[in-house]
């Protein structure tokens, strides 16, 4: 089973798929950490996320593979999230056709899978052409994901609408 | 009862909450203008807002204490809008636990309360450090908001969808 | 018959008017593209979205009377898309009153049209004056072509939900 929760910033999206997540799990869920880049904004936005965890979940840290890390999980993964991980693959300079490569791989895992992603495209279109770059993907991707999931979400003021 | 809408910029989002205002009116409801701050543009939307509203309504104009006015009303009040209201005491330099305390008095007023927020996280993180400060306060609230309204609509094209 | 398909950046808004087009065609559908602006990063987008076209469409190019051209057509179009159209309007300085009456009498037209538009007011409230009129502009528009559309398209992650 695979699942999509997209949302704004601040949208309540990682906080609905991680209930969703507890609810599929058959014993334990994982979760797993995209974040690479820690500055001391970030670092407490992660110290709160952690305590809002608490011990439901096995956390376990991957900025770049995903399919390596999901694939060893014996129970339902939440990655938190796709966008930050899609800023790591662009940092690292890895090729379109390579972010494509692993998200297709993901999506061809045996793993129950709950994905959170930022949906970015909803502002005009910025002069900066990474942003634009980076919207670009993400929406190509988000397509890729809701394409195979059998359940997508659209969060918006804490509240998270089927739309698939 | 209690409604929030939501929705982008220029969504309709204001015209549909006050249609559901009025149809929810005892005999004639309140409008809670919050606007603080008013150059030449601003000064001009005021204006054509009311325009729109023409006798329909009792405006009240209250930019911070609106759990205050909002008890003094004896009627359905529409508050326009809390995005407004949240820059207000962000300017008067109000700590967060205080903007959240004054919304949470609010939703616990006997009052029928309808609320309209800009949905504003759904574009790329911005750089601006206020900016992100701003979404998240205003992503929070909206998730607060809508977990005590009966009654949550998204606004898209001028069309409320009911999502709760 | 009108449709309207409203979406953010890379929403997968296009591919799914396209598709919603064709069921819709009596024999050949036209793909009215609006843009006129081409630089390198243009160029290769059409360039990918009329590889994406292949032969299904007649394509017609016109990036500001649209009512004059769609009135020519003998079946149904699909016109991509509005926002551009809008951002030529501005640029070739007619005024918003001409801006809103082309957008009527296209509206008024017997012909089954398809619009497409992006949704750009998500994010914050932008500084630059320009970027706010485009919002304000693009958002009036939408709610006037949703309100005499018999179907409305809300496309999120590729999946476009109805609306209206």
């Amino acid at each position: 089973m695979k699942a999509l929760f997209i949302g704004g910033i601040k949208s309540g999206k990682s906080k609905n798929a991680e209930e969703f997540t507890l609810m599929h799990a058959k014993t334990k869920p994982y979760y797993l950490a995209t974040t690479e880049f820690i500055d001391a904004e970030i670092a407490q936005r992660i110290e709160l996320h952690k305590k809002q965890r608490e011990d439901r979940f096995i956390t376990v840290e991957e900025s770049l593979e995903l399919s390596k890390t999901v694939s060893k999980c014996d129970d339902i993964v939440v990655i938190e999230c796709i966008s930050m991980w899609i800023n790591n693959m662009l940092f690292h300079n890895k090729p379109h056709k390579e972010i494509y490569a692993e998200i297709e791989t993901l999506l061809e895992l045996e793993n129950s899978i709950v994905f959170v992603l930022n949906d970015v495209g909803g502002g005009i279109i910025p002069d900066n052409k990474l942003a634009r770059e980076f919207i670009d993907l993400s929406g190509i991707i988000s397509q890729k994901i809701a394409a195979k999931c059998d359940k997508v979400f659209h969060t918006v003021a804490g509240i998270s609408t089927k739309i698939k």
